[in-house]
């Protein structure tokens, strides 16, 4: 067991990620060591004032402090590892660990979405590496694969399940049938949604791995605030199973499409054929389905969330700074946010997609012509159309239930035809618009 | 597009995967230069005496030699990439090149499970990369997954389908009920199988792919010679079916089970259920699940062969050396078969598994008794017990099959039941025995 570098880390935050890393740090010192030739060395562990987090979890108090500045002095700490999450401190504590020399290992998913371009330069102006394997898909090494793996690919489309609370709910819905609200009560029970979920069923967690995860496939700066995104909050389970009977599964998609140098980037509950891989992707499990101009279609699969899968990844990163790898990526590659040009975004009414309507009608003659009527106003083709009966749940409401397919359509038509189909007497409630997205199926 | 580098490339062998190299390599130059920075200058392609596979693939003739060793007197020569298979030229020319000063990118399996440690060993002494993400599973990128995004795992179990051949033959037989013979008629047919499939079919690829990723797995020297293989040219249909109805889908899977210091090695036909991820693998797709001790359970899903996935991974290999990381790697990482410890591999009589347990018996009282008895003899514990009807295409044939899935059980212990079992006159045909592996299987 031959050491042949030592590197000095510094945590900040010893929350269930914080404490999984430093767990793993050191119980599994030897092994590590062992393994990459790295000798693996905590020195401090920085956590907010008055917290007593890191005492409790057992860590030597003489590790502990309150002072980052103090612990930035120190020559020996090599990587400080952030993982207190948030975009005010954590950024701050980011730039100043950068400033003092230091690289560093986040897996602050916001702050890179929304910062990610200043804190690349302050790394970049440092000469320091900033890496975030633990930003995206957890446990999965998605950022590595993209950096390394596929380096040689053009990025066609990149689809992710990246949320694996929302993936519980929704295999809930499907599995069981039980609405939205009772399958997020579920996950609360079974420790799989925080108490306040927002962030998590609106999509925003997703939008943050999207921004991410598409910077580095197509080397292009995304502009988050453009992505549109749409939670799995008001899904109807009467939908989830309508889609069903027509073979989709319905999942919550971070979607990005390139179209020669435009990109077609959102986040949607979104119908996909049943035998897409990752349609099977079930529970709190992610996934990301990758396709490239040489490999074609990959897929990449594991733990989204979790201390021990995240910190897998902050210690890849770990080890990998430490190699000189994260270096070599952040110094050579040009797919950082600070020096590539800005992505060319395209506005939401002009993504294009195959959609799902579904509407509510009085049950009387004539109606049916009309709606049609009024998608081909808007260029939108009808794949395929049925009338439903209501579902159990429903018996109490008026009207029957109507489905239709599109084929390719402009969201912004989709839109505008609904709210005019809306307007219509005979339509009784707010029509549903589901993504069915099947671009890239593989058939053998 | 700054190019911080510049890499001189001699690419022995212009078959499938080295025209598909080639083409890469000239027809996206901008773009592999824009990502990576990186210049990559084809030098010299080198085939046998005789060949004019380079000249029809329209390769400008002055780079075409037949004298390797000329190429690698070019100090413009960075990376020798050798693409030509086999275990003897390559061996020889993988060698020369190391010697010459080169690093080594290689998709060469069968070389690299056979002769591992010592192309290790040479590329050491001459403190170069040797580099082979395209040995294994194609355009996955499952080596760099295990060098590095990994790297803080200790390994538990890695399951792979790694031969799209045999994959796509199984996924005939489970969906059309088809036999081998006509599966693998098919599969000829589609260009998915060799004329002589026997490689392939035998399980001795797998093999070859199993050494290669468990000796990074696990860090030890896997001697290839001990991996117990078994091919799916004995399958018969009727098994197929009858696991499929206990809620089984069969695979060949290469496995690789780590218990504290020693691994179970095998290739095997093998039953899993039919919700595991890798059940749902079709056609010509390759997969690799790796159950980690910090990340759990993950899958890496992909085109396993052809030409231009295989390319993916060779450029990844390339890049990867041009930046360095192929190097820290192979330097640091204690993962090499000429450094590391030999594994302790279970012999093939102390593997334990569950088992699927085929017999044809003659329909008469207390045979089955007798069977149970000899089991139990051999410490063969039965979880479930069922006699089928013989299916349509064994009506000509006598007697009734009779399927039995064991708990666990050492494999020693099942042939040596299976052999007395054999010999009882009631038994009609030899016994089918077939692995059935659930060992890391997920429930949520």
């Amino acid at each position: 067991m031959e050491v042949k570098k030592s590197l000095g880390l510094a945590v900040i935050g010893c929350g269930t990620v914080g404490g999984a890393v430093i767990s793993q740090v050191l119980n599994q010192k030897a092994y590590l060591t062992e393994r990459t030739g790295l000798n693996l060395q905590l020195l401090a562990v920085v956590q907010r004032s008055g917290s007593t987090t890191a005492a409790r979890k057992g860590i030597d108090p003489k590790l502990i402090t309150e002072n980052l500045d103090e612990v930035l002095q120190n020559p020996a700490v090599d990587i400080v590892v952030e993982l207190i999450g948030g975009t005010t401190t954590a950024r701050d504590s980011i730039l100043k660990s950068l400033a003092a020399g230091k690289h560093v290992v986040t897996a602050n998913k916001a702050l890179l979405a929304q910062h990610g371009a200043e804190l690349f330069a302050a790394a970049r102006k440092a000469g320091k590496a900033l890496s975030f394997e633990a930003s995206c898909a957890g446990g999965i090494p998605i950022v590595q694969t993209l950096l390394s793996g596929l380096a040689a690919n053009r990025i066609e489309a990149l689809y992710g399940i990246v949320n694996g609370t929302c993936n519980y709910i929704l295999t809930e819905m499907i599995r069981k049938g039980t609405s939205y609200a009772e399958a997020l009560a579920e996950a609360q029970a079974a420790g799989l949604a925080e108490a306040d979920p927002t962030l998590d069923v609106s999509g925003g967690d997703s939008a943050h791995k999207l921004a991410i995860l598409s910077a580095l496939a197509f080397g292009k700066k995304i502009k988050f605030d453009d992505i549109p995104v749409q939670g799995i909050n008001n899904l109807e389970v009467m939908d989830v199973n309508f889609g069903r009977e027509l073979g989709f599964v319905i999942k919550l998609l971070a979607v990005a499409q390139r179209k020669e140098n435009t990109l077609s980037l959102r986040v949607r509950p979104a119908f996909i054929w049943e035998d897409h891989p990752l349609a099977w992707i079930s529970g709190p499990f992610n996934a990301v389905s990758v396709y490239g101009s040489a490999v074609g279609h990959t897929m990449y699969y594991g733990r989204g969330a979790g201390g021990s899968p995240t910190a897998s990844a902050v210690l890849a990163d770990i080890i990998a700074t430490g190699l000189g790898c994260s270096q070599a990526w952040f110094d050579n590659l040009s797919l950082w946010p600070d020096v590539t040009e800005p992505a060319v975004q395209l506005p939401v009414e002009e993504i294009e997609s195959r959609y799902y309507l579904r509407l509510m009608l009085e049950d009387k003659p004539g109606i049916l012509g009309r709606v049609a009527e009024i998608l081909g106003e808007y260029n939108i083709s009808i794949s395929s159309a049925l009338q439903k009966e209501l579902p159990p749940d429903r018996v109490d409401k008026e009207g029957v239930p109507f489905v239709i397919t599109t084929h390719l359509a402009r969201e912004g038509n989709v839109t505008q035809a609904m709210k005019k189909i809306e307007s219509l007497p005979a339509v009784l409630e707010p029509g549903v618009i589901i993504n069915i997205i099947d671009e890239h199926a593989e058939a053998f």
